[in-house]
């Protein structure tokens, strides 16, 4: 798999970054510097794209190359079975389809509408899809109902070296049951791409996809589909991360989990566009319409298939707490100077209860004069 | 003042907005529709500006518009004293003295050196200040100072006609004390600049300037002044909102404090960057990261001198905690169904308690399938 780098200027990591479908990539193998962060959003950081691409084989007459490419793009192709066709399912659906792959799809909706849009196959039996013989099936199912799904999957009518993927958000859970439900001579790929129809809508490029190869035989065949089915992300242009399911959890519970929590929370919150938004709050904004777009049984199979995720918001629990602290704590502090630090401290009595009951102005507790406000 | 207005696509509200401060502004009046929200980034808002300037003196000869400039900015240039020279009055100074006003600034920290960089007197007695007779003084002192600077400052060797301006991040107590304070004669603007040295490092474009004249007294010289103030944040592209004190601390208890209270949170819990980061949590660390930068004295005025934070701080409890019932509402719900509800229920006692003690999977709740999954 040819690919290239590009440096993230904040940690200077070099991560795996690949050119996307409609160039084939054996193309071309450059290497060249891509500034992650500098640009705050996700757009600006496509314009900053120092694109160079240093050798091209403008000689060769159209025909051919166009020939090889389509010979590329068929030999790359996978037949892929998709198992829940919702959200989730739609989305790979879209871009799996424009790469040229077969797919088929199965879901206990009837999504046969959605599906003749896609150009992909419906199967309303998954006996009918499993003897179809896929390469690859992809589990789109949601983290509370796999284990279901699992439990009477018709897996006898499936080739016995079939590819199983998962992209569920939690990925110890995922590969415990894949472990314990799948039998021994299917490949089992735990994957979780980070990002959704949203995050992902206009482009995937930069956004992470990790994965770990739980299971591939050591066939070159089993070997190379495994390859090829990963370059299908690393070609949009994901960053692809290689990682244990464990460690995977453990980053995810206080990165993934808490992002929707705190989305969670200011939607309960109520919060509104107001005339005098400021830069920071229009970020709480989109974070609170980003985590709407979820379901609840997302953030709760988050919250329940995830071991770490207790601790983190136990965490984040204390920190409100001690947030709550400090500012109750300074209160206290200059209501008792009001009431015992001053000779005429009945005479400051009315003021200080004045603050306490509509915000009224105190002394100073400290004598900071020329702070930053904003 | 000359002015022309953008339209704000989520709401079509319609904001007033000018020009930057190269062109003086009576230089074109031209209406043209401005998209704030489409574009998330507010970088990209600015590549998205329709800019039309439908006439401009492009026939007239180059001295005579020079000297025409010239002539305006001075008659534009204002002769303005900066009580408070810390972190936002000399991010303020900046711009004002790019513009070509004359500043005057106190500290009681010496700050004469930073001054001299940015080409300002500075004074290290507030008496000597106030015999210069500045035309407008603005306080930039921190929230919880300004009482104690205004009881002690020697307004008696201003003109009696000066006018007074804060850029508290509270508005309903600063027009409060400055009442108290201030002797009749002084004209009194209440203004709340949204922004800071950090938000507002590369422009002002767009970003909110709320404003109340609490006081201006109505001779033409003392409203015009007021206007020419008020254009100098006018003509960097600020969005002009013209709100009561009360009105402000309302809004901004919801969104401001909201907003801060997030940042502290998340910056107490110790977010930190991980090698998955979603977009959504991207976002959670540079609020974080833009937080870190104010001091907690301010964070501590926004609490205890508005009226309406304690309220917003108790929604944001309740927030989290209905979140937190949510989500153990739903795994003793679970766990229940697993003690009572199945016939085995003793058996699946391990399976729950091993749940709560490490997140391993339990049966689904709900029979959902295909769910977005993220």
């Amino acid at each position: 798999m040819l690919s290239f780098s590009y440096t993230k200027s904040r940690s200077s990591r070099f991560l795996p970054f690949h050119f996307p479908p409609f160039l084939p990539s054996f193309f071309h193998s450059v290497s060249l510097p891509l500034p992650l962060n500098p640009p705050k959003s996700s757009h600006l950081r496509l314009l900053h794209l120092p694109l160079r691409i240093r050798s091209i084989d403008a000689a060769q007459p159209y025909d051919y190359e166009s020939q090889l490419k389509s010979r590329h793009l068929k030999s790359q192709s996978l037949k892929i079975a998709i198992i829940g066709f919702g959200n989730f399912g739609q989305f790979l659906a879209k871009t799996l389809s424009r790469q040229g792959h077969t797919l088929l799809t199965y879901s206990r909706t009837n999504y046969s509408d959605v599906a003749k849009k896609l150009g992909v196959t419906f199967y309303s039996n998954p006996h009918d899809l499993c003897e179809s013989h896929p390469e690859v099936l992809i589990l789109c199912t949601s983290i509370l109902s796999t284990e279901k799904v699992l439990k009477s999957f018709p897996f006898q009518r499936l080739k016995r070296s079939t590819l199983f993927v998962d992209v569920l958000s939690v990925k110890e859970f995922a590969k415990n049951i894949l472990l314990k439900y799948l039998p021994a001579e299917f490949d089992i790929l735990c994957t979780h791409p980070m990002f959704g129809p949203e995050s992902g809508k206009t482009s995937w490029l930069g956004l992470p996809f990790v994965y770990d190869k739980v299971r591939i035989g050591n066939e070159e065949e089993r070997m190379n589909r495994c390859e090829k089915f990963l370059d299908i992300f690393a070609r949009e242009g994901c960053r692809m991360v290689e990682m244990s399911c464990a460690e995977h959890d453990r980053y995810a519970a206080g990165s993934q989990f808490v992002t929707h929590t705190m989305g969670r929370v200011l939607e309960k919150f109520g919060l509104e566009s107001s005339p005098i938004n400021t830069k920071g709050y229009e970020t709480l904004l989109d974070l609170v319409e980003n985590t709407a777009g979820d379901s609840f049984e997302l953030y709760y199979g988050l919250f329940m298939y995830n071991q770490n995720a207790m601790e983190q918001l136990e965490r984040l629990d204390m920190a409100f707490e001690a947030i709550k602290k400090e500012l109750f704590g300074k209160l206290h502090q200059v209501y008792r100077r009001q009431l015992f630090g001053t000779a005429d401290g009945l005479e400051e009595r009315p003021k200080i209860q004045k603050l306490l009951h509509n915000g009224a102005p105190v002394e100073p507790s400290t004598d900071t004069t020329e702070q930053e406000r904003s």
